[in-house]
């Protein structure tokens, strides 16, 4: 049976990467014939690290997942970078109803404007409550944020807060 | 880039298939190489259309998606089937927070059983309220239910009310 | 200004009706000219109360309420109840998200079969978790439901259990 | 039967009014003898369209409900708006849990400030996800709006960005 | 400081116990000087083990929990039995949104009906899934429920399947 | 018996103690033989009253609460706080499934982070809706907030507002 390559997007600010987002894309790799993982360029809102830096960080995360490329782009709708890269679905995560209700948004008007396909994942429950923000705040305060993130990102984290 | 075959399975009772079903079943179809839909033999629980019934009617309305394979199985645990099958990826759809709440604790069963993987599709918003069970219930009463189903359903519901 | 008479319809068991069920009938009187409260007809399902009992006791409870009148009807789809009567608008009571999810179907599907329109009032805080299922439960246990009836309809369950 | 006039309120910043809001109104001016459509004076707030701009679009979209009236109000407590228009109910309309949440809350502080009740309408599932905020932001990034918008105020949005 | 003993009742059916039921124990006899854990008597309705049967292995269970009692008792408010305990405070459990509807009714009628209070404890996100319910029909269909069960119970539930 | 001594914190910003606080905190107050009451310094936040205000008069409402002990602390994580007090278990208070969401991400972190528990009070119905920030923004639009607040604190608010 010939088919259409299948292609998977999961986009995100990773600022920076948790054990949850690789969950994700690991998983989401087993999927697709290619994933991209896209990094939205938000060098201008002070982020922890810049986009560059993120983008090397990631891609040594992933390195191991032969499918998966990473990504930059411009701040623009997702659906117009899912297009161009000729994408078959988006690739998102929940974790509860709040995130669906915002998901179920997002996948109404992407859908609309252009067709595109979302898929969503359930995060795992040990991971369900790690995200970028809460993580970047306990680290702040002095709190061990080591479960939550991959041990070289964590090492970066700890060089910039010296 | 080779790589493996994609294969989801998307399981339900089906009586009868409704233009909800329909919707996700053509969406999933492009996201696999294969999409087998798992028709639950319950022919023991006095449904509305026997399991061979509903296996004819649906090989019909999915006739046009190639890729689409109609199955019946022994009650089971659906990740058994998964495995037998090879699936990549159950397939399961969801319209509010309550749907996701019991969609969740599958997709942790499943992966903790067998690692088998779980995508998530989204209603459609004019869709969202339709199921077999309501449906059901609306066509007994007397109303109009010729919106929510595909309309050789319907015609074959109207041939056993008479 | 002459405009059509506004006219509701507030639909339940009733069984029994509860200080909460009491509430949303008065406030629903206030915006409708005319409300009716219609019982559903349950007599062969062993309810606590015959709808004879039941309309007489919901009778008395809201006769200060000019324009309520109360009836009773055969099992039937509401919205067919709702034609015949001319209603304008149905009324339920939501009490939290999952009330949401359920009453949310039913306003679709009334919708779709016969356009009529539902309204729907939150219950009040010290009235949300006030229902019939547990006020007879804890009754039957011996518990104390006299803060969720009405005086008259609590006496009339003690005559019963007697 | 004599009774007296029901009037409604649906306040909003409605910037832009959208076909969500639009069905909103339709629907409450057949449950009203008077529907008011109240906009929130926000010009401090940089909005997309002038307070006195929405006013003159808002009346154009409504003009074909004979009973709809269209008025401005200063920042101040919708009650007391409400209680100087002699108002039956406000209007309000819920797409899921989250807005429910909100609404209880607002829906409570009303009644104990003032007395006046709310009515709900849960938002059609065509139109649930569609709100004025993601409308911008699409329309900003150059994503097609025309299914969410009345055809007037899409021109006027044009006319604006060009 | 001279302060009143204070003393916690975890109520349930633990047909069979979980490993998310004994994490609720070990966290609960913390917070108590005193912790209860009341079996359903429930030997009528055909449970997988007998109440006897309950008592004795979970009493072997917290055995190196020094403050906790297990105690049976007959179907009644579990108010009452908390009341001739001399009882603090109910211990509840909860995963997500339903379950927190479900107890906040609950919550309601137990303080109303007997003053007594109810701390909720927030279910492990690893826990969160496991309910006797769930295990038991897997346990059925023959999937492996080892890592959801005490070792002993498991061997129980093994030694009646065979 | 011997036990350890049982230690509650309850910790918030007060900004204005309501009355839901104050129930949280006499029900919490039976709970242990100490309860905290602990007020975030946020003084750089152009609060409503400063924190020694806050303590002054959180002290006096909790005076009738002997174990009660109003304390402040700085910007910190809770659970370092948690720690040099000894303190047993946390005290939240949920009123709805987005609190409860919130409030599972930080029991589930604090737990991680210092392996200190966290119990959960949910609010009685008829405080449910009662928060500072709302009772800010009607006072200040000129509404009564009489019903929500203990009545030192409201001619405290009073004094402020001349």
């Amino acid at each position: 049976m010939t088919s259409k390559e299948k292609i998977g997007l999961f986009t995100g600010t990773f600022d920076p990467l948790t054990n949850g987002h690789l969950d994700i894309i690991e998983r989401a790799s087993k999927l697709f014939d290619i994933l991209y993982v896209g990094i939205f360029k938000n060098d201008s809102k002070n982020p922890l690290f810049t986009t560059d830096e993120r983008k090397a960080m990631i891609s040594k995360e992933v390195a191991s997942f032969k499918n998966v490329k990473v990504i930059v782009h411009e701040k623009d709708l997702t659906v117009n970078i899912a297009k161009k890269l000729g994408v078959t679905s988006l690739v998102r995560s929940v974790r509860n109803a709040q995130d669906l209700a915002y998901e179920s948004e997002m996948v109404f008007f992407n859908r609309q404007m252009t067709g595109v396909e979302t898929i969503i994942l359930v995060a795992k429950p040990e991971l369900e409550y790690i995200n970028s923000t809460r993580v970047k705040e306990i680290f702040k305060l002095g709190g061990d944020v080591s479960p939550y993130l991959p041990a070289e990102i964590l090492r970066e984290m700890e060089k910039i807060s010296d």
